[in-house]
């Protein structure tokens, strides 16, 4: 006769009314208690009791497992009392533990219990465990994901439907794919915070999220989707970081440029991928659905019957894999980093532009791999796209100043491009 | 202090000293023995001792793990020897697995011991695991993959160089990617073998490996694959498990037709893809290399970590999530499936050829989806091609049959389509 799991959820949004909804075919979990916001609103599931204190459910004594499907950084302190209390964690919360990891895992530590997390990264998709486990194996040295599905529905929609990105966001608005402030996504805060756990645990340091450089999707133009699509290239919001050489890690969230040729640039709308490169497996990408009631609840409850099957092995709950680095990664600047580089160049119909532009770049030691003059517009603008080979950012600043400091042209964007 | 695990090695081929070198890197594990064919063969390994008896590994008191990477049926013996002896087994012996996968099992569950498998399916990609564990909330509809690289291989060079089948087989048996005798990988036995495991896991029941339709890729020509392509599609080989609503399992290997918007159409080379679909989660997507050295042991030192992961927590080693299932599946023959098909015809050129194609499908209740009259060849025969909607295998057959009882109408290739 298996023990019964008993679990506690804090928050009954749409992912906690999912993992409600499949947990209720497990016979061998009870769901104890929920604690909400709001006791009034109206849900679509059904919970023995209810609590608008969190602290109620950190401090039952009947409950093995606290699942917090919250959000937001003000839960920690609940969180910690649980810890405190024995109780497991299965947490969705990227924020909390991009934010306050360390700190989380370290009483974890302490306190001989788990902290799963399979849900904050990438939704649906296993990639977390697969790591800790059957990649286990493997010294990894890159990590990048599109790991925002709204930023990567906005960017497909202006792709396919040729529209600008004001249109796009409020298409993802009205579907309920976008805030009504949609910051904590379009800027880049929601991928920043999934890459500092997925660099965490692929290269065994604390991240420092205050430092991963960050760049958000507001800049990108229909207009670069377009040229971009005729040079073979697709634009995407990739997280990524690198080991380099050195051992210092270069972690960041922008908009690139990938080619057509890379299978990434094919995962469009809502869904998400993460690639790895490591030794011995070389290169494996996980795509799935990175968001949604039912996926992100299908990671939670795997978190569940993980730590259920922990605990039908030996009647009680061995801790499991979790982080323990205790070291902080060291993290470059975004100015050492190295990139190929996409610019929109706008100068006026004046004799000598393309070679004002060879100019600057040779000053700087930049090789330019393409450059294209895309005719004269109404204005009598002409309109020049440059793809650079590597350069360091800090030289791309440089030169990017220089150019625009020549009489009439502007360099209306730069963005990276992915090798 | 943390116990150090010994492991013994049955077989010391490319994948065996794959093995050595990764488990060179963990100083907790400690290869005591391997068992060779050849004693004198030069390897670029050394192992403590080494002999060509395998039943001395597998009754070594010593040793807590048997990794086997030998392959082939006639190790089964001595597997379970070990499993007698309270051995773990690791091994990505595919054809093991799925013929006598259910022996072995009940074996391991008497002897409370493990068998992981990782490698044996898909290479360096996790699944095995993964589908236990992230994704063990599922309930699964639908697996699907390119799991053989030797085929994906030569299919990927028939399309990109426009050569023919034997040119590419040639290609791949000079580079390494194919045997002399290619039977195996080109007639879909190594492909069948792995989807038999992952439906095992996938659908929790057993699979009779002789139930599974096989057909190979020796048949597609590189006008198969033009063709495919101006309609939108890739050629790729496929094994595919699926359950309907009848609680039967359609399980089958065969080339099939992929629409270019499918990811997994650009999934090319050697490398190997995984899809599952399923609730909670919705579809997800593996990626990654399907052999090789170091791939195929980045999974099998995974599974040898899991076991030394649980030996650290509790000092002995539990017996880990293996196959538990008794009930077989209800597997059901490729006359009663269901597909759309795409057909290449040559006929005379004589007036009404379309009309008789036309007139067979409707006889037997096949919807024409598009039909293609491809011009006159130089024999003055008519190439035609038609991809039909959804009809079953056995009134295709029947319509095929008619169709070619017709004077001068050949029915050249018959390949179903992905939906």
């Amino acid at each position: 006769m298996k023990n019964k799991l008993k679990i506690g959820i804090i928050g009954l949004g749409t992912v906690g009314c999912g993992v409600v909804k499949v947990l209720s075919r497990f016979d061998d979990i009870e769901i104890v208690s929920a604690a909400v916001k709001n006791l009034t609103k109206k849900r679509d599931v059904e919970v023995q009791t209810i609590t608008n204190n969190p602290m109620d459910i950190v401090t039952n004594p009947e409950i093995d497992v606290v699942v917090e499907v919250a959000g937001g950084c003000e839960i920690l302190e609940a969180l910690k009392v649980a810890v405190q209390n024995k109780k497991h964690i299965v947490t969705a919360n990227k924020e909390l533990l991009a934010r306050h990891g360390a700190e989380l895992f370290d009483l974890a530590r302490e306190n001989q219990v788990a902290i799963l997390y399979e849900a904050a990264v990438a939704g649906g998709i296993p990639i977390i465990l697969p790591i800790k486990t059957s990649l286990a194996a493997n010294k990894f040295s890159f990590v990048a994901g599109i790991l925002n599905g709204t930023t990567n529905y906005i960017l497909t929609k202006m792709e396919q439907e040729n529209l600008s990105y004001e249109d796009c966001l409020a298409k993802a608005q009205k579907l309920g794919y976008a805030e009504t402030d949609p910051t904590g996504d379009v800027e880049g805060f929601d991928a920043m915070y999934k890459i500092a756990i997925l660099a965490n645990i692929v290269f065994g340091k604390r991240i420092d999220v205050n430092k991963i450089y960050r760049e958000g999707i507001t800049h990108i133009t229909s207009n670069d989707i377009k040229l971009a699509d005729e040079l073979g290239y697709k634009i995407k919001l990739i997280a990524q970081a690198s080991e380099l050489e050195s051992g210092e890690l270069d972690i960041r969230v922008h908009p690139m440029l990938i080619s057509k040729e890379n299978t990434i640039s094919d995962v469009n709308n809502a869904t998400n991928a993460v690639m790895l490169k490591g030794f011995p497996v070389d290169k494996v990408l996980f795509v799935g659905p990175g968001a949604g009631e039912f996926p992100t609840a299908s990671s939670v409850v795997g978190d569940i019957l993980s730590i259920k099957s922990e605990f039908d092995k030996t009647g009680e709950i061995l801790p499991m894999t979790t982080c323990h680095h205790s070291v902080y990664a060291n993290q470059i600047e975004i100015e050492k980093t190295q990139n190929c580089y996409y610019l929109s160049i706008v100068a006026g119909n004046n004799l000598g532009t393309i070679g004002k532009i060879g100019s600057a770049c040779a000053e700087f030691g930049i090789n330019l791999s393409s450059i294209i003059q895309k005719g004269i517009n109404e204005d009598n603008k002409a309109s020049i796209i440059v793809i650079t080979e590597k350069s360091s950012e800090a030289d791309m600043n440089k030169m990017v100043e220089k150019l625009e400091n020549e009489n009439d042209i502007k360099v209306i964007n730069k963005i990276r491009v992915m090798q």
